[in-house]
């Protein structure tokens, strides 16, 4: 492993599993770092400050805005949402890789700024599927889940600019991709060659 | 995994391992291709044909030049070596991954051919490991050891080029990191998102 940690980005339509995988990955890996992001929305029953989401207030979230502190922000249904920066930039000089869970606009926001990160966009193992567990859900209308398909193939086309494309065909091989891919990524030969040379 | 295989160079300076660490790759692994290579000169006693070399004749290796049905070919101390093209297309074809363990020179012939391979150098993990291990070996004298030294530093230079560098610390650390990385390659956007937009 590198001395620094990197940043990955993950990003993939609503109902690929994202949150899931993920989950999977996290199991017994202190070395990695998740971000929370930050919002001005009030909390749910059962959502915790910190765990969830960091709850701030607007006046809060402008302050941070104006001190760029964000990685990336964005509102959605009036509320607004962010990725700190701090907190990701002291998990990569601890040497802790940093996953972004994200949306596919603040994803290019993020890698607008860091363009090191690494990009991984996660697709169900077909549209059938992902409108099956969309249906499953059961917490959206048809034509609420009509809007998300159309919208996972219009975020689809941003995924030809991603690195990689991890397929959740079930969620533990997901997850193995995952793996591979973080692992992989610090074998790169940029991180690795001037560290050789030294000794 | 992708429905074709790919290539991997796996190059490196002698003394760094690489047989040692593709053995340990190759343990049941029936998904991947080892490229034997062609050669002119005699088998040592213990050497197979097919296994080792595919041991043939100047005659044949220079009709084969001629069908430019090497991936690349060199001459080393008299003797004729070379990769031969049909198995490993014939692996790819199949679905496999083609492991190709050659030196820089013919790594860089492979790439100017088939630039979507995927280039990996192997490193010991530091220049007194590699110094040690050559002695160790007891095969060279100490002029020979210290021009291998040498060259492998020129050869480091190369590798800036590469995909990958894997450190063989230990054996099985840098299997997993080749294991890593073939299996972070399977996830690449460009083999992926047509196949999943088709359906």
């Amino acid at each position: 492993m590198s001395e620094t940690g990197k940043i990955f980005i993950v990003a993939g339509p609503s109902g690929a599993g994202k949150s899931t995988v993920l989950a999977e990955l996290f199991r017994g890996r202190g070395d990695l770092f998740y971000s929370v992001s930050a919002t001005t929305r009030d909390p749910r029953p059962g959502e915790a400050d910190g765990v969830n989401y960091h709850f701030i207030t607007a006046d809060r979230f402008r302050q941070m805005i104006n001190e760029d502190a964000f990685l990336e922000c964005a509102e959605y249904v009036g509320n607004f949402y962010g990725t700190p920066k701090k907190p990701v930039d002291a998990a990569l000089a601890a040497g802790k890789d940093a996953i972004l869970e994200i949306e596919v606009q603040g994803a290019k926001q993020v890698y607008a700024k860091r363009p090191d990160a690494i990009r991984i966009f996660i697709i169900p193992p077909s549209w059938e599927e992902l409108e099956r567990r969309l249906v499953d859900r059961g917490t959206d209308t048809p034509e609420k889940i009509q809007k998300r398909l159309l919208r996972a193939r219009v975020e689809l086309a941003d995924a030809r600019e991603y690195d990689y494309i991890v397929l959740n065909d079930t969620v533990d091989k997901a997850a193995e991709e995952l793996r591979a891919i973080l692992r992989a990524e610090h074998c790169r030969v940029k991180d690795r060659i001037d560290r050789f040379l030294e000794r």
